[in-house]
């Protein structure tokens, strides 16, 4: 059982949508997939006034496309880093020539709207602002993006959005928000074999890409918007994903979009119900706990591999660690795209157990006990 | 039937091994299967002081993550053109602060070793040559390339090829030819439902990598040779295609692949000898037509989309047109990946059929006859 954030599992709808035959990607058939995997991504991301772009790459993939297409040499881009993601994000800006203002956040915060006017009045020159939706490294949410987007608006400049593992597990409205170019990864909330990446562009994101006259021919999404016009994507894309996310995207809307949410919720609910109950302290400030992620301090006395390995041996469920310098100093529980109630409680039962089993004292059964009262209080019906 | 030059038509095997639940790309069951993959590659790239890594994007993104990692700002690239797929490289290479210097190639021509080695006489300064090993927009095949790559070493260039079509249709040693960095497709002659790139990249050209301080980090080969050393990748890789990739290879293997290389050479053989009797006129001059992929002109009085509709339509046959400039002005014939006799025979007789619908006088029989022998004599026991 994969609890890990992302590859997801996939329903067996999904699996069986990729087994055909190969088809031209330049034939009606693809151009009717295509259509149909970006009408229904448009509901995702509540989009009206933002196009759709689907790319052949991983999610970093997408945010170094918004990266390439956006950035001038020189251009000032302000990044709120809560982790990893948000240093990858600075990465792929630097790559493309911004002259990258780093702001790391406080200790388990999201970006705070009071700290990004103040970063904004102090660096007036900013063209992009960009952060994580949600920090997978951390476990941390960012609660406070519409009031940032209105701000970023107010000061003329970009609101970039690495919204790989929050779309489909919270709402995120591009247009709403004033997120200029979002860019969300297929395979964690939305349940999708990985290979995808989606990218929102904004009328104003566009404006400052025109300005581009050199473009990474593979991200440019200039030629993506001439080839959308027939539906099309200017390079072969991966097919056999097509038809997993548009599967994928059946799914999610005969059970419901706003109850696909809802179960994200409820799930978050019940998995951070029991591991309170453990005692276990979160990266994240209170608040702050992503609904995505839940990303723990290893408790005294025991190790990240301890933990993950007996997770996996006696119950059958990965789960992570952490990423670069969190690496053996933290453990991680995802809640995204298929989640059960039974794999939230097997997940908090195992978790307790494990920990007894390495010697820590804990309630395994208030644990699961709380953790199915939440459920049972949130799960959409 | 698909006789487009890619994608292709695929394996039952390969469709089923698809078919499987979402596993971690950090386990030991992705590693062993990135292992199986890589190692299988080695032999098709005949490769054995070259790296090879697989990216999670189109053949396109291959190339430009040779552009990518090797282009210092200033460098001369001088790129041999007979085709669109040139073009694009040279954009690619421009993209990165390259000084492209294009050599269009004589009409139907490959490139040529004698011009090369002028054309470095030429341009001392060159750092990187680059050309397709088969431009599939006009169906010319580069047959000089080991001689071409001797002369690069000679003169300190490094030898960049696109053989997004060509690899797993004919031999492409990338040590013995001398090619520093070499791009493939998995979704054409290797059958492969399309969504990865391989890239392989020669002791030569890792120093060059080696001097560029930035890269672009989806690209980044140094990230990608770090993590191949737990045979993982950087990002999350697009997991179904790995699998596809690998049960692809494992029938090439099965199958022997010297016999493979000689069915696309049989196929080629047959194609040919039926398009010559209809008397068409290829874009590829004598000794330069592809056995990848044939591109004829459009017989007078005939048009492009006559031809295909009437193919797909009468014949449920999908071939292709021209691109960019050659639009509506040639047609191609593919002859990629899961090749059999009766596809090559019914193209043929479907083709014959549709000219002489259209008002051509050929003579069917006789076409279908030449193409039989041909295979006959050349298909591998």
């Amino acid at each position: 059982m994969l609890m890990i954030p992302g590859p997801t599992e996939i329903d067996e709808r999904v699996i069986r949508a990729m087994a055909r035959q190969m088809i031209d990607h330049r034939s009606d058939e693809f151009r009717a997939l295509m259509k149909s995997v970006v009408e229904k991504s448009r509901k995702i991301f509540e989009a009206n006034s933002s196009d759709i772009y689907i790319l052949t790459a991983s999610g970093t993939g997408g945010v170094e496309a918004a990266a390439s297409n956006l950035t001038q040499p020189g251009d000032k881009v302000l990044i709120l880093s809560a982790g990893l993601f948000a240093e990858r994000m600075a990465e792929a800006f630097a790559a493309y020539g911004a002259n990258v203002v780093k702001h790391p956040l406080e200790n388990g915060q999201g970006p705070n709207p009071v700290a990004v006017k103040k970063l904004l009045e102090t660096h007036p020159d900013t063209a992009i602002v960009g952060f994580p939706f949600n920090e997978t490294s951390t476990g941390i949410i960012s609660r406070d993006v519409k009031e940032i987007g209105r701000i970023c608006r107010e000061h003329g400049a970009l609101l970039v959005v690495d919204a790989v593992t929050a779309v489909g597990g919270v709402r995120v409205p591009v247009d709403e928000y004033n997120i200029d170019v979002c860019v969300a990864g297929t395979q964690k909330c939305l349940a999708t074999p990985p290979g995808l990446a989606l990218v929102t562009v904004s009328k104003r994101a566009w404006e400052k890409i025109e300005q581009k006259k050199l473009r990474p021919p593979y991200f440019d999404l200039v030629k993506y918007r001439h080839f959308m016009e027939r539906w099309e994507t200017p390079f072969t894309p991966a097919v056999t994903l097509f038809w997993a996310f548009d599967e994928a995207l059946n799914i999610i809307f005969e059970y419901g979009y706003e109850r696909w949410l809802a179960r994200h919720a409820a799930g978050a609910a019940g998995l951070y119900a029991g591991l309170r109950t453990y005692g276990l302290e979160f990266y994240a400030g209170p608040g702050f706990e992503s609904p995505i992620v839940a990303a723990m301090h290893i408790p005294p006395g025991l190790t990240d591999t301890a933990i993950r390995e007996t997770m996996k041996k006696k119950y059958g469920i990965l789960i992570s660690g952490g990423l670069a310098h969190y690496k053996g100093k933290m453990f991680r529980i995802a809640n995204i795209g298929l989640i059960t109630r039974d794999k939230v409680v097997n997940t908090i039962f195992a978790l307790g157990k494990t920990l007894k089993s390495l010697g820590m004292d804990v309630d395994v059964s208030a644990a699961v006990e709380n953790t199915e009262r939440e459920l049972d209080r949130n799960w959409p019906s």
